[in-house]
């Protein structure tokens, strides 16, 4: 690299935005570390995790936990990590907390100032708490205001939904707005990572399906209510949809598949359905660096197939396929999501690039 | 073995029935070997199979396509393949035939006096056709007259549902016999031995799920209906439920597992429902040698799984657990079957055993 | 069953040596459980494991922990688990314990009276202590009295060497016995069941292999040493052999697969060589009942497979296929064994019944 | 894009060299496809396959049967597949062919004066064909002049090792030079794509391994002694060398692992060992696009791993781990390549830029 490249490298580091991640060493901690060491607008600046790890360096940590591939980068790798109390000098912190601490600590941040963008599931169905898809419902963000004079926040908490509900809103979302859901069944087929790490024993899984993911069905009938719901007076009233969900555990490392039946109050035909499908593209115009057309329509017979398509648009889409006629319900499809980028990290960096351009960092 | 011994095997082989097994060398075919190799009425007397094939012993045949892990039978290992011709001693023929070819040779049986119990989808949907699950549809053997009378048959076909049908028929019995069904909702994860050998090749489905198996759902919405339709002047009247299925095939080698959901006519409580699966054991008194209670209800949260159930009842019970409420129909549920057993060879051994108690072998 | 078959049974079962099960919990715990629940000389009489468990039934404790399919036992699902300490009332004591508590807890016990056959590493390599394959070295029950005598225990310990080392040697025995085996190189792929449980993430094995288990490839280096040693004067003097071993771990459920390369003294021809395999059956006399023929070898080109043979001889003998011309050393086979039962719990009661019949017990 | 850039573009297009792929349909004729569709040096103008193939777009024909995820490059996708027969317009044809029809096809280019750089068996120890691996024997390229003089060809052959005998003779090509080496034992765990598609049946490697692969074991053993054979009057003497090969399939989708044992001439210490690995860097200055340093030495206890190393150098290097003493040899080490990339198509690639900068395009 030549005297100019290095000048224009360094002045746009200096102007990036510094971000914290709370719960570094986890797959989903893991998943922001590699999402954001290019990031045109962010620059991780500290990574936090529990006091086991504190004082050591991220990579020397992360030496037999690493499990994305690839090297760590290096710039994080010299980070030492820090402890997760609100002495971080980044302002926007990321957390990929686990849910048996993450309440607390999350609140601690949110009153000292900083502004925290979350993946866990405490602050979720609060009353004052954003559960944000960008694409989906971004005037949730008008609920930062209510929570910041409810609670006398300094900063305030962004909740990201749970993957298999985030894939799903993506995919309903063109839908409800033209046509009304009234009903949507779902069965989902989860692969191994959305389970952490350790996570699921390879004795479970070989040769087998767990049909049961713990809280993960009451996630997903909840948090779609709260998604789809409408906002009056700072407060969400909750969308008057059925929702019905069964998960199953699947030998798969990455992307959930869900089947997925909806019944609509409007009866498009199914041309119809599938063009407010592949037209959704609601954010193009914000030029938001992690931002891809969020619905990408399958013809195949046999697609969407999760280790063939859970990387489209560097895993920020959802594939559509198999959109055909439901004899109980109106319409039935699969979708297809990558759960630790779309449905994890990448949907909350997205959030963050939302705030930024909305005037909130 | 002792003298008394010897006489009392021979004698009682002198009295089981001789059966053949018409595509004895696919995956099916190797069940109903296994199966019937110590079946106490019936001795596999005959093993066809294509030309290729014919001539040889089936031990020599199957030398590298054994798939069911310990020895193939001796007495079945030294019978020379015949072709699937009707020029068989043995009266009583097992279809485990490709679709490709089924229909064609099985009717060529029939017409020549044998009775044909197939478990090839070609004639599930004729009209004089029983399609047979004994605990669910018995009545049916009454389409055996009309088939005979119309086709000029000496012999006759039955057949067995595809393997998703006859456990989720199985499962549901009960409770369309008390609550009357109106609704069916049923996402599959079905077993790498439903598609055969050599099926799906293991590049297709490492770390991956295939969300589509070529006419899998049409089988399971038509057949349900005739399963469930009732019998009147020799016509069967498709039964008035609306079925709706999605099918993926999986990483497990055995046992289909299906995510149910169900309206009802009556609404039972959640405990009148169990009850009545639990109850359910219609054939007990027939004392039929391959019957199993057919529905075991399962209590745990995370259960049924393929691995550790798919072999309830020797294979021949379905598994039904996470009975609860479902929010868009009336309950939901997941049914485990073992599909080379239950939805394979030994449903169709069971069929023939029916046959016997009812005399007609 | 008639009063005379009620008679035997609990005349028989009156008679049955009471064991126990230390650290019952575990995998090769399960094993013991599912293996002695029928044997015709031990009754489990009792299960020991962590204080967590203590109290609660095994039934209770094992509910969502039980991994080896079909049903707990009933007798043992009604025992009261029991903590480890030698107040037991059986005084023969099976020890599936992990090797971080293992040592101390099996000297207590021995101290007491108790006779120890144990899985775990602790004692395996004292010279006092015999660490026995029945069918390989039978005469190391004569470190029995040396152990006694020099360490003042009223009982003893006698150890069943690791999975992998134990179908090595017994398929090298035959071969050392009659060809002199100067070295030994060994490539191992061991399956999940071999890291207990939880064991191996899913997430580190999907689509992978991991070349490394810790200790393993000393185990299989020393242990060899000891067991092809020759007992003089109360001690065992290693084997003057050269071994070598590298451990994989691979996707598979149960049975360990590993590729031997061996040089020996003497030059057997292939034939000699597969000869001395084939005759091996050295404990056929002594009727005990988990003994099978060792060894089985198979000529097809592509076997043993795990999947397919590792529950030969129910699991009691190894396979030994591909049996060839090395370029490097003299000769090359593949050697196939079930590490849980043939290298753990069936090995293990194998010892016991050796030492009924020994007169030990 | 500006205008400038399109120009360039352009420009450079207009420069590449043309290429046809013999065999583009199947799984090392798509590595091809991805490799080639963005090389700066070649284009590819052709695709050729089978007669029922030829005529349609390569779009159509791979419509189910692409299998590297992601899309077909566009340009390729246009391209009317055509037949194997020397009437295509590119001189520089890769051959993907199987090897049942490999052998007369790519004669009959090279009589024709095409340039075939070739991944099936055929002519790979033909006494006056290259067996070339760039960083290994590139003197070898001097077998060109004797195959043209002896066959009377226009056009040559060049053929490329099989892929687990590249990634062998890679990872010991500077052992060789610094220290002779005497003898090799290797025992291979090879992934799903070496078999090709469809290949391995799902059903035969579900919680297996399969202990061979046919001719594999040959190929090794052969290939390597003529790989380091040293060129003398035009004609290649066997490199004086034992080897011996132990080949498994197992359930990885890309990536040979192999278990290595060595005995050299000279005896390095472990530091020299590694140190030669290190510094082996053979063709830096020759700045082929598709060259990476060809071994990477890795420190950790449990690597190199199929799915995290497999992609080192972008597929094109080697990984080399747990480098330590053999107690039957002097060392022992694993190896890890990527087969259908340095095994494979890339590893041809990298002939072609050799023969490119070797003037002989």
């Amino acid at each position: 690299m030549n005297v100019l490249g290095n000048y224009i490298e360094n002045f746009s580091k200096m102007n990036k935005i510094p971000v914290a991640i709370l719960g570094a060493t986890g797959i989903v901690g893991q998943r922001y570390v590699k999402l954001l060491s290019n990031h045109p607008w962010f620059e991780i600046k500290e990574v936090a995790a529990s006091e086991k790890s504190a004082g050591k360096t991220y990579g020397e940590v992360m030496k037999s936990r690493w499990k994305l591939g690839g090297n760590i980068p290096k710039e994080v790798s010299n980070l030492v990590v820090k402890e997760c109390s609100p002495t971080l000098e980044s302002k926007l912190v990321f957390s990929a907390l686990d849910a048996s601490i993450a309440g607390g600590i999350e609140e601690n941040f949110a009153k000292e100032g900083y502004i925290v963008i979350s993946n866990a599931r405490n602050h979720r169905l609060d009353e004052d708490v954003p559960l944000l898809i960008p694409e989906v419902n971004p005037e949730s963000l008008a609920l930062i205001d209510v929570q910041r004079r409810k609670r006398g926040y300094k900063g305030f908490i962004i909740t990201h939904p749970n993957c298999s509900t985030t894939e799903l809103c993506l995919a309903l979302k063109p839908i409800n707005d033209k046509f009304r859901l009234k009903k949507i069944l779902v069965t989902t087929m989860q692969s191994l990572s959305g389970a952490g790490y350790p996570g699921v024993p390879s004795l479970d899984i070989i040769d087998n399906i767990i049909p049961f993911i713990s809280l993960e069905e009451e996630k997903i009938e909840q948090e779609t209510l709260k998604i789809f719901g409408n906002l009056e007076n700072g407060k969400i009233n909750r969308a008057n949809i059925q929702v019905s969900a069964t998960c199953n555990r699947v030998f798969v490392s990455e992307g959930h598949l869900e089947s997925v039946s909806i019944e609509t109050g409007e009866k498009p035909t199914i041309d119809e359905l599938i063009g407010c499908l592949d037209d959704f593209d609601p954010l193009r115009k914000l030029n938001l660096p992690s931002y891809a057309k969020p619905i990408v329509v399958m013809k195949e017979e046999d697609r969407p197939q999760p280790r063939l398509d859970r990387n489209l648009g560097n895993g920020m889409s959802v594939a559509v396929g198999r959109i055909r006629n439901c004899n109980v319900l109106d319409y039935k499809f699969l979708v297809l999501g990558n759960n630790t980028i779309r449905g994890g990290a990448g949907g909350a960096i997205l959030i963050a690039e939302l705030l930024k351009v909305k005037g909130y960092l």
